[in-house]
């Protein structure tokens, strides 16, 4: 499958737009393995998502990118065409609490999610991740106080630009963006809230949880927006809990449900799988 | 199991609650089929649900109904005792949806759930309903508006009173109950909210959940109070949902959430399994 | 949407199926809502189901079937084209359990499910479901003992012929169907088998579960074959239980499982969403 | 919490066995903290967990469990009473999968699950797990082929005795263990299969998922016996698939379903919730 690339567009809703598409990729020595689609009667938007392999004598990926160029630019189209082999460059920031880190880097090593971790930055130092085998990932500790937030920040984004990475996990980074940040960041950084979003927004959401007795909690991944907690969601799961569970039983469940729900939300977002549709997203599954 | 009863308690912690009661029980001729018992450090306050049965030559559910006072006055108790086999009387309040009322009068009359359904009342007329079989219930139609809210309340109020109801079931009720009627039903009026609370209180919850772009939709079953939605949750549920779906598919989609979520609470109240703590519930599981 | 309609196709995979069928619906005058696709690599098989939509002027369904033979032949397809607002006959079979039965038609009459429920038929008599509201849908007695099974099950042919039922569900029949009726079934008879298969085949699945110790119990629907319980699955669902299950709780507790499953069984297949492949099954979900 | 402890038992069923116990509890200066039972009325054995606290002035475990021998003597039970805080020691097996085995190893470290991790040891060498930082806990290579199967597996048990092992968990050992070695395990010995059992016992059972075309998988956590695949069950769980999943889609899918399935029954076990009853379990969840 080494000629595998996959297709992304969104553009406004008219007929024909799956003809002119599959049409192209075909005269293009394409075949179509995977086809997703979706209307949004309610904005008109239209959103697909192809793989296809290029198949026939003298075609390849690069070709049929530059191709496509002129039926993007025909259909007002966001589009992206990626070699599926690629692996994408992916910078982790990370707290004090290591169990998103630790799985999405045993995910990385195992082959479950594709990507080349760029770079791992946290405010607190490696000894923090002691156990961690980073396997030569660069980290970087970027320490932050109130007074140093804007240099620590600045940082974090030469980090980014440094690095390559095309995503920015922040995989419990317990720090808010600043809204200058977020805006450099936009459809490109997954966050992990530690609820079902909308409930139990902002601060300590399992002991608010606890306190008003639910029965399930959750966990939230979204892509980063200046409005705290309010970005596009991405991925969502709960697990049942019981008046038995303290608000620190919450805290080691929620664990579970948090890298789960993070480790989809990397993959599907890897895997061109989630579409930006103004503050929503449609998120075409396997 | 005709001599089988449950016994549920709530009161302050201290050594020893466990050793009387089965103390007692034993030497009241009954044998422990079942308990549960929850001691929220929390609060300092002990809950326990205990099903027995009266084996002994002479013993009943009466008489050690009446012994048991004295140690339930001893440790300051809220308490019940209750003939398993005793059919509780329900009275149900619905609108215009039915799908909720369909599925307690189909699990009503399989024995899923064991209760005696005293009166259903509407703010619709029979017609509504004309589809399913009431089987010899009385049906009230109570019709209200703003100007006749108070004597339709108090209509309500009688008929709980004359039908002699122990529990009063909101089977999609859309009427918001006043401050006073609530007041009257503390702890015996179940409401089913068509969201997975806290997210998403007040009005047309699907919309908002389809606008907030969520990835998963619920239904929560709780105790009615003053306080609107805010109530001791009893039980909650949660479906996946996808982009794809608009507003009236989530509508859809959640009558099946919320006639299960509201079955279960019904069938936990009646069986005794819930237990009020503050604002919040202790429920014991099967 | 009065001009909307499904195309469902199966053929060996090859460059440009999508591109012939997309532009052929484009000059057709039909714009495409929504589009599925599947290629198993391992058999080389395609799978589509199209939802469109005749927009062009003097463009209707009719013709643009009309059109599409020629391709289908071409591509050697198996195919279908039919209105989305045309409701499919549908013929139940049941025995004395009526729970499927009662959700069925709650589905039916509230739009959940749409169909046109052309005849039910039982082996026990009408009595049995006197609760039920069979609303003018003809109801058949179709008694059947070992000595009568040949000239029952000849009944219940004639019956689908005459009812004209394009898909017959057995909800809940608890009568094996000979070799014979089940081919002459094939591809649209789904049953409802209260277990998780392959587990737990047979009789008394629930009994065979709780002998087994089993933590979760499930439900599958699937197609009749000849082959009992290995027809290929449709859908599937399992819920917790715990040891305090006796094997009739599982039973009541598997009705929930056993009409949520059926119902989205039904739904899938009456929407096309359900390709045949081999002994398994293709679901295009929403 | 240093003086709290668990007391399991299961006898046969008699009336006054809760008031002896919750009796002499109290008199020996115990406060109960939490307490569930069972009583199986098919083989009328009873089940029960306490977790009580020695409050009392002199009072011990120690002292609590000498006096115990005497009730449990007079009602016939099996029981143990542990002091909650005692870290039980834990063999790992493992073979070239090391998903279990990090989770574990993670989940350890966080103290999600309390235990001392006596010694892991595998028919792979060192190497194999060369990521994962064992933080000194003993490693030993014990590799196997069918002429050396006996003395290897005396080695293993060689190894259970010498590391003061109580509970051996087989981590996705892929070495089915003889009747022999199973016998000596009995009731501590915990192995996680990857499928739903009792669907697809045996080798593969990813691929027979897949072959069948299940819309579900799952994998089972159960006691070893002599009998392959059909021991005590302690937990099972499963996920979604779709017909667009290959074989090896499941066998990824399928690593979160097992180390969350076994971590889940390995925390049970340590924490004295499973009860054996005869070929089920009898499972006290939190």
């Amino acid at each position: 499958m080494s000629n595998a690339a996959i297709l992304t567009l969104s553009c406004p809703d008219r007929p024909g737009i799956v003809a002119r598409v599959s049409t192209y990729l075909f005269e293009a020595g394409a075949n179509i393995l995977e086809a997703h689609q979706f209307d949004d009667t309610e904005t008109g938007r239209f959103f697909m998502r192809v793989v296809f392999e290029a198949v026939a004598e003298g075609s390849s990926v690069g070709l049929i990118r530059d191709g496509f160029a002129a039926i993007a630019e025909h259909f007002a189209m966001d589009w992206t065409i990626r070699a599926k082999s690629e692996k994408r460059k992916v910078m982790l920031l990370v707290s004090k609490s290591d169990h998103c880190l630790a799985d999405i880097l045993y995910r990385w090593r195992s082959g479950d999610i594709v990507m080349d971790i760029a770079a791992i930055a946290s405010n607190h130092p490696r000894e923090t991740y002691q156990h961690l085998d980073f396997d030569g990932i660069p980290f970087h500790h970027l320490p932050v106080t109130k007074a140093t937030k804007l240099e620590q920040e600045a940082a974090v984004w030469a980090l980014v630009k440094e690095s390559g990475a095309e995503l920015v996990v922040l995989a419990r980074y317990m720090q808010v963006l600043s809204d200058g940040l977020a805006a450099k960041l936009v459809g490109r950084c997954i966050n992990i809230h530690h609820s079902f979003l909308p409930g139990f927004k902002g601060a300590k959401p399992y002991h608010q949880a606890h306190e008003r007795g639910v029965k399930l909690i959750g966990a939230t991944a979204h892509y980063v927006t200046s409005d705290l907690d309010e970005g596009p969601i991405i991925e969502q799961d709960v697990e049942r809990i019981s008046h038995q569970d303290s608000a620190e039983d919450l805290v080691a469940k929620g664990r579970d449900i948090e890298r789960r729900v993070l480790a989809r939300a990397i993959a599907a977002h890897l895997e061109d799988r989630v579409l930006l549709n103004g503050r929503k997203t449609v998120v075409f599954r396997q």
